[in-house]
């Protein structure tokens, strides 16, 4: 994937997105780089290979054509870009719904209505997780974000496989990795008070390094110093979206 | 549907609900009667006719074993009987999802992705015009309720169909209308100030009529004045959870 500038107010004709949305692509993924929501899209349109365009935004000073696509200007959102209108999606959940659906081959959602619906619970109950995740990264407790993880050992552990998918990564897997991969960047943050216990989680550490090595997750990686200094300059009021950017 | 005692604490193994489950019932569904939650699940089995069995929870001393089945104690939960655990599901609307899948008789949901996951933003979205619905129904304001309606009289409208799934009711009819239907108690509670307007909502109004004439919503429909008198005994700290119970 590129690490494309993020389009802000100051949009010339020439830059919109419509116009730069190659015909290969299926569909236009607006988004923000250090979104952990929009990477949980960008996982499933790389592990799935379909075609897309990325569209970065800078939320500070959003482009007003966003808001005349996607009213409550929300990232990410996929627009289809084959399809009349053309429709605009939202809720990075329901969007990775749609493309499983879409897209049924190297389908990531368990074709058992029952097992379907169990790993649903766990994404929805992993809405729980993050939160406790975002509270540490501002200085909160860490604990509540261990304990919500133990979850996800014990399922890990009770399934037996490699992945939440079983022997290749699912929809669970790439759904609470967002998250997972930013472990590195909480350690970095808190420093000694940094307290992630392998005897603990077992299995999450193995797991955590069979995922680092899946090429979707590769596609999208990003190292923590980097995440750190965006979150620097966003806590300074002037967020540097285009910190990957070589021209910056 | 019956209108059965809810179980609190004190009861006894021979009211255990695997006891009382006919073996006709494919699962049992743990919830409470004036839960609007709960009401999702209902509108969806008994629209799909799935044999079911109802277990009614005193929310205020939940017995036990509601607990040990269900850690969180969260109703509605569906309780799969015929599958090995048995598994206990929670979230009303991860519930309807699972059953419209497992039971592809009468589908509820688009089987275009597209529109598929058009309804589910849409349902996503009526979580902030429920919540407006209770602050409205707990004294505040009534205009965020009717503006958030506004989205679903343009999609009516926009849709031309006498519901929001075609010429018979879909998914999205049943996960908007437990709210729909308590208008009569916002206008029980809210007496001079209610100010529903028929002119702002011809769609709608019309749909409410239909809506009440549907076999599903029919079995399950509950009186204003039912629903007051147990909101009633819930804000004096002592909720009548039998009152439609005959010998309560």
């Amino acid at each position: 994937m590129s690490n494309g500038r993020h389009l802000a107010k100051d949009l010339s004709w020439q830059a919109h997105p419509r116009r730069m949305c190659p015909r290969t692509a299926s569909c236009g993924c607006t988004q923000m780089r250090f979104c952990p929501f929009a990477q949980r899209v960008h996982l499933v349109l790389d592990a799935k290979q379909i075609p897309y365009h990325s569209i970065y935004i800078n939320l500070t000073e959003k482009p007003e054509w966003l808001l005349d696509k996607n009213p409550q200007g929300k990232v990410p959102a996929l627009e289809i870009v084959r399809e009349p209108g053309p429709p605009v999606l939202t809720e990075s959940l329901l969007i990775c719904e749609y493309l499983d659906e879409q897209y049924p081959l190297r389908p990531l959602y368990p074709r058992d209505p029952l097992k379907k619906v169990q790993d649903k619970i766990l994404i929805e109950r992993f809405g729980t997780v993050l939160g406790a995740f975002f509270r540490a990264s501002d200085g909160g407790e860490l604990e509540p974000f261990w304990s919500g993880l133990d979850t996800y050992e014990r399922e890990l552990s009770r399934r037996g496989t490699d992945f939440f998918g079983g022997e290749q990564t699912g929809i669970l897997d790439y759904m609470i990795w967002p998250w997972c991969e930013r472990l590195e960047l909480l350690k970095l943050q808190r420093g000694e008070d940094y307290n992630y216990d392998e005897e603990r989680f077992p299995q999450l550490t193995l797991w955590l390094e069979r995922m680092k090595r899946d090429p979707a997750v590769m596609a999208f990686y990003m190292e923590a110093e980097v995440q750190a200094e965006f979150l620097r300059t966003r806590s300074l009021g002037q967020p540097n979206y285009n910190l990957l950017v070589k021209d910056a």
